[in-house]
């Protein structure tokens, strides 16, 4: 049995599923005999400190599982990253509340936070016990096989580049989709699952594990224009020029949030940079640029049911951790088949505050696709009833004139 | 009874249920024992004149099926805008494969490209058939109470919306989405059917139906921001300032297509110039800037369900307006209740090349949102199993410290 109250919260950016998670955390605590009640924390630690706890016991059943399947952070979220006097603030109030259990939602920057409060907690003795719920649609947490919330994303990039490619296809052209990602190149790389046939886009992709070079990506995109008469690519936010610079926050004032974090999404830079280029380098008329920013994380009707379920199972495994483990940690998604996970609680210490990277084995050689693992690796995450498209087959008629 | 073959092209913009059109067409075209063949050109008009045609009638029931379902013109699209010669050589070509029947699925362009080719196909005393088929997410046609393509892409846009507010909601700040449209600002507009609660964004729309001011802008947006501490803003591409001139294109090089229709979509220009505005005048820090760009109109996966059956109707339609009814037009769909809808037969000229805007009647006095009328226009069109969000009811915890 827990004791006192259980604390629940959500920090960084949202997902489409993050809330499976909260709802899993509320669930599984309200059974639990021992425990108080179950709070949940507004605009994740910053909720804390200012004492905006919702008291999510007097939640119903039913309203908890319409918030599980609506995507973006319920309780609210935050940048905020903790200096030791805010921590200190932390546990003043979470002792001055009987909180005895603290589960955090989030990616990289949350679970070092909640590494911090463990470790705080720990040396002024102070019975706390801290689980960390991994979340993050740029799937670059340690240890974990993907992270909640990525799927869906990757189904979104997915069915926009089926989308974009159609459209390409029916007025030919030159076209750029900037996606998300930061540092890891996962959710650029799903683009290319939305392809059916040899020719179909995106035909190159960029992503942050390859250095990028633009006279190198004008020369193999003037290759596919010239054999196709077209050309879609794929390029992450986060793709970097040999000197290590951002390309997308060239020519414009640099914005960071309290981890260090460079905005990079929330405007078209990079997009319009790179179809400049393609236009006055390549002298191609038709060049579109779009960046994916907000929708591919937020879209309402747009979420893969592996996504939910896994989210939803990482939330209670997180209250079981605590209840019957009794120990500290962070859930970490391990597959065991082709398709099946197993979750593990793994140190705090061993996620907290890391970056996990697309791995070489999915990335081919050229560096401007995927290989066929990467494909295997991500098809069953997108979960079912993927939309089918097709096409017309190609019955031509004879010429008579 | 139809004679000789039938010809079917698709122009302008891909929509998300163009093909249903096409498949309408294919289908009913099919039984009838007088055509000889169906004929599909290739990226519209300009296929005519390549003399690239695939043969339609060779295409299975089950695969046509399948295209219905798929966004974007299976057949390729166009933006050519036919002068004299090129009409000539249209009719020429037509005459020589014995083309007697043209079905063209279009906007206002490709509605007054058929009235040419069926105005000159008089003048030189050949018989062919010309028949309009009514398409565009922007929803400009004249007659028609709406368009097919225009509820899948107002879909789109509401869901996105829904979720870009969740997101905004969870990580407050300011928010700029710009939406497709041209001159009318129907699809902008749909971002509204987002909203569930008051404090729910959008919280301004800006259409191009009333002038832009960038200071009322910066006014209103601070207003709501004071308020809520955030702001969400829906935005045409297609605004304009009181001069007349297009903020999208502003600063920089203007790119026309044939029809004079200036590129609007594609670039983030405007979405950067409008949080640019905001970071500078208002001081707001997170300012975060969208343009759904060509999602918006392709994404696979969201589309209506009315707007799927309509759009098969009104090909079906066009076919039996050449056989039965035995003359030229355009399909125009009327709403007979709430919600039902009938199909007229009106002359091309009464279509071609017009544009409709939205009545004032859906329009708000302050301009930036609309009346409860538009709504009622709108909710029946989006479809059936819209996508359900809820939020956490504020059990708020009393502070103790």
């Amino acid at each position: 049995m827990l004791k006192g109250k259980v604390l629940v919260a959500q920090g960084g950016g949202p997902t489409a599923v993050i809330n499976e998670s909260l709802v899993g955390v509320v669930n599984e605590a309200r059974k639990d005999p021992g425990v108080d009640r179950v709070y949940g924390a507004r605009y994740g630690v910053s909720g804390i400190i200012n004492e905006e706890f919702i008291d999510l016991t007097q939640e119903t059943t039913d309203n908890l599982e319409r918030v599980a399947k609506t995507p973006c952070s319920a309780l609210g979220s935050t940048r905020d990253k903790p200096d030791r006097p805010y921590i200190q603030e932390i546990l003043k109030v979470l002792k001055a509340h009987d909180i005895q259990t603290f589960i955090y939602i989030g990616g990289n920057d949350s679970s070092a936070t909640l590494s911090l409060i463990g470790h705080e907690a720990q040396a002024q003795n102070i019975s706390l016990r801290c689980v960390h719920i991994p979340k993050t649609i740029d799937n670059d947490l340690v240890i974990n096989d993907h992270t909640p919330g990525y799927p869906s994303a990757a189904r979104f990039v997915a069915n926009a580049f089926a989308g974009v490619n159609l459209d390409n296809q029916a007025l030919p052209g030159a076209y750029v989709g900037v996606v998300m990602g930061r540092h890891a190149g996962f959710l650029t790389a799903a683009s290319t699952l939305a392809r059916q046939e040899a020719d179909d886009g995106p035909h190159l992709i960029y992503i942050p594990e390859r250095k990028f070079d633009m006279s190198d990506f004008l020369t193999k995109f003037k290759q596919t224009y010239d054999r196709l008469g077209r050309c879609v690519a794929a390029v992450s936010e986060g793709i970097r020029d040999s000197d290590g610079h951002l390309l997308a926050t060239q020519g414009r004032a640099v914005e960071t949030d309290d981890h260090g974090n460079v905005q990079l999404s929330g405007t078209g830079g990079l997009a319009d940079q790179l179809t400049a280029a393609i236009k006055r380098e390549l002298k191609i008329e038709r060049v579109r640029g779009d960046t994916f920013g907000y929708l591919q994380r937020s879209f309402v009707g747009c979420v893969s049911d592996i996504d939910q379920r896994e989210a939803r199972e990482v939330g209670e495994k997180a209250v079981q951790c605590a209840r019957w483990e009794k120990q500290d940690g962070s859930i970490t998604i391990r597959r065991t088949g082709n398709y099946s996970v197993a979750y593990d609680i793994s140190p705090l210490d061993a996620v907290a505050g890391k970056t996990r990277y697309m791995p070489d084995e999915f990335i081919s050689v050229s560096g401007t696709d995927v290989t066929e693992k990467f494909y295997l690796y991500l098809r069953p995450l997108l979960g079912s009833q993927m939309p089918d498209f097709a096409k017309l087959r190609r019955n031509e008629v004879a010429k008579v004139l």
